[in-house]
């Protein structure tokens, strides 16, 4: 089966807004085996549209497209598919239902201009929209089945997971295929690494396929699996998690694609613990990524920001001489900090950074992406030095924040070891 | 002249990476007055590689093509364009250079497969690469002129901007048409408010075309302007800006593409004024966002991300009492937190923002999407209460920070005599 994807507009086109529907789509079909086998995007232009859905047609079996279906005169993708098909706009009664529903559970009178989008090529099976006004639609243009779905992606998702991917899933045909999907989430390994440790992997499951997604600054594995019988193919992904996570150690975070900071919210819902943290260098963006989680204010605490040495004194009650003795980035200083921020706060955990981002603020005893982190619980402080080489102010203060998280969710599943970055000993 | 993009590569094909760089190149070439026809992308496969190359060889005039010019085995863009064009790969002196260069500058030596890198079709010019190992290059192909840059976007902007953009301006050639561009970024406005203010201004300046870019929670306006004589160019554009500036008033906070922070960032130096920040419901967000600006620890003092009431008495001074009648979320908190944490950090202003951020914790008299701000100064102190719909813990983040950044750069535009003292007196 061919498949291809088809992003229009021109937001998209013109680089205002990155296309980020088209790889959610190519995603959720590798996720059931399915391999595109082209993206294009083209913009608000009848005779462009026309004609990249006539070459597609050609081309593909299957064809998903997104965009252009809202009430406005520039909305044009319905006419470009009953133009394509050769064929007439005539209005659709569940596409009006499916408009008509949405205004009446808001208490909203349906406009024309939104009637307009229930008008659809002859011969298309409408797609319900339970998240907007835009109804999508099924069309056979030559021996291709398209797909069109609106362009606001919270509404495209909606649509995509509830109705066209069941849907291209039976088109598959033929004998059931059971297919399972396991992503590992690590931190710790650059992606080469990753590479180099799965080969092993690869020779002991050749039934499972491999991916792999950089997402700085941690990668992602996926195992995916397929089979007639579903037994067999839980099985064999049991075993195959299991070799993976051992490969990977305790570098793997989460294998349902959980966040780090979701994690470590788990693991302190679990456990009844309460953080505090004392950010320098990464300026809030530990705080930021913890208090992303829902229900993060039932473990999260207080967090002191503490970019000048007078505040680390003030707040975090860290000595002057020891400040000056050491310098503001120093292994002994981020202990210093996370005992001081637990105390102050009162909790199980306390979690220190202070380092050099950049640009500016390197020396050649601590260059830039320098990064000390301390560690204080009920039994020990502990404090660390690394040294990450991307000079980009934005990377570092990324990996100094997931250093630190990792840090701490390693003491959290009961290990300090930290594998990444140049370790040096105080 | 026809202009398409091609982005090559399994990793974007199969949703695993987002296309960023599509979306930079037809920015950056819609900003010369140019616009794209169409992207396309594919995967790392000879066959459709090839066949896509021919396509697009015999639509456009001119076309950008990023990906597989690394050194590994699924690197075969510069193959797949020999083939289209009909030549032989061999080694390109000055392509060897760029690559040689930058193993030298790294004190690193050459590896063969890097040198692979070198190898471009018969009747190519290498384009320099300073940012990496892989050399771009320019082919033609039938008629069109194809650039071929590497994936990594890091390297592929530095390439595009240096060697490609300059080149496709000398393209149009002719008459030489001088190009301006303004950007104007504005937040409390929605997009159609943007667009219902700005229709009076495209009939007053109808030589001048209007782009609209949302960028949640900011909305940008870009006014672009062309023609032959540099003056009249400049001399439209300056009354253009400024009637813009009148029609969206207060509303724009930067004319050059600054970031808020940023611009809060200038005004503070300018003013020579600190600030110390107190969070609850933003959770660090507006801290990573002022110190996202390089040189920020100039003026940004400390942060208190005073999560739980115990830490609102404790490190902002804010009374138990006072907590307990009006509760967490209040204005009347909101200036009590910032006044207690410019107090505490000894700086000019004060900035706190407390607020529900969901999706729990609402209750009927203050809702999921209910913020107080409050902003001390040496001369008062302000409370303020808003309520934003949208019902998500991550945009509600994002908007109660800006919101919470626009009072402050507003208080600080608002103050003409620049500030004599760093401390508060008290």
């Amino acid at each position: 089966m061919i498949i291809e994807i088809l992003a229009t507009g021109d937001e998209i086109l013109t680089g205002a807004v990155a296309d980020t529907n088209s790889a959610h789509i190519a995603q959720a079909l590798k996720d059931i085996g399915l391999l595109v086998v082209r993206h294009s995007c083209v913009g608000d232009d009848m005779n462009h549209l026309v004609s990249t859905l006539q070459e597609i047609a050609i081309r593909a079996d299957v064809a998903v497209v997104t965009g252009g279906l809202g009430p406005t005169t520039d909305d044009i993708t319905a006419e470009a598919a009953a133009k394509s098909a050769g064929v007439e706009l005539v209005l659709n009664r569940s596409a009006l239902r499916s408009v008509e529903d949405y205004f009446r559970t808001r208490n909203r009178p349906t406009s024309s201009s939104n009637k307009k989008q229930a008008l659809l090529p002859l011969g298309s099976d409408a797609i319900y929209n339970p998240a907007g006004t835009a109804p999508g639609f099924t069309l056979k243009i030559g021996e291709c089945l398209f797909y069109f779905l609106p362009g606001v992606p919270f509404e495209m998702h909606r649509m995509f997971s509830d109705s066209v991917l069941p849907n291209i899933e039976t088109l598959q045909g033929g004998e059931h295929e059971f297919r399972k999907v396991k992503t590992l989430s690590t931190f710790g390994l650059t992606e080469s690494a990753v590479g180099e440790r799965m080969k092993g992997f690869s020779t002991e499951f050749p039934e499972i396929k491999l991916g792999f997604r950089a997402k700085f600054p941690e990668i992602q594995i996926k195992l995916y699996a397929s089979g007639t019988d579903r037994e067999t193919i839980d099985k064999l992904m049991n075993r195959a998690t299991e070799s993976a996570l051992k490969t990977l150690g305790e570098n793997v975070f989460s294998v349902d694609g959980r966040s780090m900071e979701a994690v470590i919210g788990g693991l302190l819902t679990e456990r009844k613990g309460t953080l505090a943290v004392a950010e320098s260098c990464t300026g809030g963006l530990i705080s930021h990524m913890l208090t992303n989680v829902p229900g993060s204010s039932e473990y999260f605490l207080f967090s002191g920001i503490t970019y000048s040495n007078d505040a680390k004194t003030k707040i975090l009650d860290v000595a002057p001489e020891v400040l000056k003795r050491f310098g503001a980035v120093h292994e002994k200083i981020a202990e210093k900090m996370a005992a001081g921020v637990r105390q102050i706060a009162g909790a199980t955990y306390g979690l220190a950074v202070t380092g050099i981002a950049g640009p500016g603020g390197g020396t050649d005893d601590k260059p830039v992406g320098t990064v000390c982190i301390g560690l204080a619980t009920a039994r020990s402080t502990q404090g660390f030095r690394f040294y990450f080489p991307f000079n980009n102010r934005s990377r570092n203060k990324k990996i100094f924040a997931m250093k630190a998280l990792d840090i701490f969710r390693r003491e959290l599943v009961g290990r300090v070891e930290p594998l990444m970055g140049r370790k040096n000993s105080s």
